[in-house]
C-alpha cells in the first residue's frame, strides 16, 4: 500500500483482503471503450463522452434477466480491485483536502465494489448481453450484481431535484 | 437449494459460492430491532415502522467516516447470505408470477449484496457507530460498504419524481 499513498493519506494496519469472510462470484464482465488510462472518473463524465457499453453476463445467468427491458434503469455493482483496499483517508487529485473513504466514491475501499445507475439500451435475454447507456468502468471489469433501480427505495426520503 | 424452491422457480446448475473469485471483508454489523421472522420486506416498510437502527463498524474503519455527518444520505451495502445464491427465476410471495433475480431486490441472488439508501441520524467518528433512520436488515447483518448517496450520479438521466 504505502508506495501508492499520497500526502495526508491514512491506511489501515491490515489488508481487508486478508480478513475476508465471504466470497464473491463474477457473473460477467463490462465491455467498454475505456482502458485504465482514459477511463472517465464517474458516470457523468462517461455519459458526456457519448459512447455506450455492454454487460456480457456468463450465459448461465441469462435467465435471471427476465423482466428487464430497454429503457429500464438498473444499478450495476462491479468489482474494481486494481487499487488498494486499505485506505481509510484519501487525498483525491480532483478535490482539495482529505476525504474519508466512506464519504467518497473512489474504487479504493475495503471492498472495491463500485456502483452505477445506468439505462438499459438493449437486452438479449438468450445470451445475457445488456446494452447500457454509459459506464465509468474500464473494459473487462468484473460484474457482481444487477438490480432494478427503484425510486421509492433508492431515493432518500425528503429529497427533491429542485432542492 | 431445491428443498427451498417454490413452483416455477429456476436454479443455476451450480452454486455461485463455489465459483467465487474475490473476497469480501465484513467491515461491521447492522444493529436493528429485527429478527429474521419479523424483518420488514424493504426499506419503505422499515421506515414506516418508525424504529431507527445503527451501523456498528469495526473501530479500525472509523476514520473512513471522515466527512459524513447527520442528515447526509448514504448507500449501505450489506451481505445477506442466509438465502440461496442459485436462483435465476423466483416466485416471490408478494407478487404474481415469476421474476428474474436481476429484476427484483430479493436477497436471494448470486452475490447476496443488498443495498439501501438511508439517512444518517447520528455519527460517532471515534468509535465508528452511525445512527440511521431505518433498515430492512435483521440484527447482526454484516456490512460490506458505505457510500455517499449522490443524486447526480445515483438518479438515472431523465428521471423526475412527478413522472
Amino acid at each position: 500500500m504505502t508506495d501508492k499513498m499520497r500526502e495526508g493519506e491514512i491506511a489501515l494496519p491490515f489488508d481487508p483482503a486478508d480478513r475476508a469472510e465471504a466470497r464473491v462470484a463474477f457473473i460477467g464482465r463490462i465491455r467498454s471503450p475505456w482502458s485504465r488510462a482514459d477511463c472517465p472518473k464517474n458516470i457523468l463524465q462517461a455519459r458526456a463522452r457519448g459512447l455506450p457499453a455492454r454487460i456480457v453476463l456468463d450465459p448461465a445467468y441469462a435467465q435471471a434477466l427476465t423482466g428487464l427491458e430497454p429503457g429500464r434503469a438498473i444499478v450495476v455493482l462491479y468489482w474494481m480491485d486494481r487499487g488498494g483496499r486499505g485506505l481509510l483517508v484519501q487525498n483525491p487529485h480532483h478535490v482539495a483536502g482529505q476525504r474519508g473513504t466512506f464519504s467518497i466514491r473512489s474504487p479504493n475501499r475495503p471492498n472495491p465494489i463500485c456502483m452505477s445507475t445506468v439505462l438499459i439500451t438493449s437486452i438479449d435475454h438468450k445470451s445475457g448481453v445488456i446494452g447500457i447507456d454509459a459506464t465509468d468502468a474500464f473494459d473487462g471489469t468484473p460484474v457482481v450484481d444487477i438490480k432494478p433501480w427503484m425510486p421509492r427505495v433508492d431515493v432518500p426520503p425528503g429529497w427533491h431535484p429542485e432542492e
